[in-house]
């Protein structure tokens, strides 16, 4: 009785605005045809803006996880190792990533919840002078945790051997990164995040120093062959079919982003990150994150409540879609998204179905509308 | 920055549910077709069951202006007399309506705002005993007001020469209106409304004795030429080309109607009503109505804010479209609609704009977040 409308408010998939989904459901092109390439070359130089890159960005037709794929199979040999940052459940993917093409992962632990220090890179690599490129996360996901990647960057300044390649799924969209300038590689994103686009494309960027490893490594992969994607990608062509009705979508997304301008996006995400941490601050909850990310907040719940409860009543009984915790985190956080097509009213939205849930499983130590108060004072400020 | 979507809440058009939409964008189907036909008369029949009707339904291409032209046009002789309530903008429409064809307008004057009496009915009908029809709103959109037309239609049980004829384009789907049992003998909607269509459809119902009064006037409209109507929508045609993708998405709509239980749909909209009357009162604002409608509630501008500056800060600086107040009311109230495809969080995004416009215009009585708490308490104890 309450509601009646779904509202998707996860860290991705995330809500696609209806411009998007009308160039979705526009006639479905032939990827060969010389229409669709004029777009796929027109999203490929719109990416590489979004990315500020002057490297190389390829579309790949598949999830995130299968352009991290890309980048370990592509760039490093069997036999080579790689510095690892372990934070969250997707530093845990790169190390699996590794571990499965023969790549001897460096790890380097760190809390979940906790940022990396550019420091401790460093010290891997000395450690490991063999070592051929760090992999990390722009924002562990998992966790909402931001990692200093511009930091990580300068470290790497003194290796040129070392390639950083960051997993950016979650922060090409939420920041304005200058991907080029803070020394990054190869970057990575997914259409079903930020970039506002149902799942099922993933973009790589790749710069002069990507493309000079991709040229000296056997690629041991078929779907995820760089090379041949890149001869391809260049012409507006792909090696296999890509996802041309995902591609028209992403470019109206991208459209979107540049009209809005990726400063203004980015202060969007800043200022709605910002909305919801003071809110539930406001009434008593704690944040997961020592460095919390702009696109996701990560949230203890409280003393008592299982968050997988506070997510479940939020689905069931108000038709939000919020996440939980995962892996060991699972049941003790859960997760507000904020990222891409939402704005205050969304976010407040999070902050009242979170209210209601968490009044529903008993705490009650605050007074409906506390977490809105804040907010709100936090929007009506800027 | 701080928003990036659209929200409609104002009392028509109103938001459009996904499904609805998917419905208006299958392939246009040609009016004279066995398909169309069928979901025509299929229309037909779950419009019956929304009016709880014995009688017949009819669908006209117009807004809902058109049907009450229809009323007027099709049910009364030039010279013929009618009372006519007129408590608001849509009061004066009937008026207007008379004026033009012939009717005399026995006009009782209701205070904007305020709600007949139906002893004042029966009081001009005795005064006026050739009156033929009584023409109401059961909600008096331009100020958020029911009319008690369930107690009209009792005073009218002992008058079987005039017809009851209610204008209830913002009651039906946010009321469950017994039409028969309440004696009302024309009702009339529009497809913008509860119905949660597109703006171009109206509805006009007649019962028996609409009927035979039907048959007695000789019809003044080549458009609205209600017996004509009749006969083809009896056999799923229309008289004219009737707007084919509205009505299948109207259709579309009804069944979610239907799905969701329309005495749900008016529980639904009793609770975001009162949720959105707690909350403006919490912040010191007075509402305008002395009898508040489900669908729509009308607010007075605080002392010295002029509430066409609050509609315009919500349009243009937070993307929200609220409604100002019409003729005389213009700046002395606005409007917040919680009507159709609309649920709390909705009603609670109203309440966010409505204080941070407010603020933003110097009235700051009351703390941000405290129209969410109150509103919030309504919601959680429902």
């Amino acid at each position: 009785m309450r509601t009646i409308k779904k509202r998707l408010l996860t860290p991705g998939p995330t809500m696609v605005p209806e411009r998007v989904l009308e160039a979705l459901s526009r006639p479905v092109l032939y990827h060969r045809s010389p229409e669709f390439k004029e777009i796929f070359l027109d999203t490929r130089e719109r990416l590489k803006k979004l990315f500020r890159t002057d490297g190389e960005v390829l579309i790949l037709t598949s999830s995130g996880t299968g352009a991290m794929e890309a980048a370990v199979v592509n760039l490093f040999k069997p036999g080579d190792s790689a510095v690892v940052v372990v934070g969250g459940k997707f530093g845990e993917r790169w190390k699996e990533l590794c571990e499965v093409y023969g790549v001897r992962p460096v790890v380097i632990e760190v809390e979940w919840g906790r940022s990396v220090n550019p420091e401790d890179i460093e010290k891997a690599i000395k450690e490991n002078p063999e070592v051929k490129g760090v992999l990390v996360q722009i924002c562990e996901t998992s966790t909402g945790t931001i990692h200093d990647v511009k930091g990580i960057g300068e470290v790497l300044k003194n290796y040129p051997d070392v390639l950083l390649i960051a997993d950016g799924i979650t922060a090409y969209g939420v920041y304005d990164i200058p991907t080029d300038e803070w020394g990054i590689d190869v970057a990575i994103t997914g259409s079903q995040k930020a970039l506002m686009t149902p799942p099922g494309l993933a973009v790589i960027s790749l710069n002069e120093r990507a493309l000079k490893r991709l040229e000296e490594v056997e690629t041991r992969s078929y779907y995820f062959d760089l090379k041949k994607e890149l001869k391809n990608q260049k012409k507006g062509q792909t090696a296999y079919t890509t996802g041309t009705s995902l591609v028209v979508a992403l470019n109206e997304a991208l459209k979107m982003i540049e009209e809005e301008g990726l400063a203004n996006v980015a202060k969007r995400h800043e200022l709605l990150a910002k909305a919801t941490r003071a809110g539930v601050e406001a009434i008593g909850l704690k944040l997961f994150s020592e460095r919390p990310a702009n696109g996701v907040t990560a949230i203890y719940a409280p003393e008592g409540i299982n968050g997988q409860d506070v997510v479940k009543i939020a689905r069931e009984e108000f038709g939000v879609t919020i996440a939980g915790g995962q892996a060991h985190l699972k049941g003790k956080i859960f997760r507000l998204s904020h990222m891409g097509y939402v704005d205050i009213f969304d976010v407040l939205t999070a902050l009242e179905v979170t209210e209601f849930a968490l009044y529903k499983l008993g705490y009650r130590k605050f007074s409906l509308g506390d977490s809105l108060r804040a907010a709100m004072e936090v929007i009506e400020k800027c």
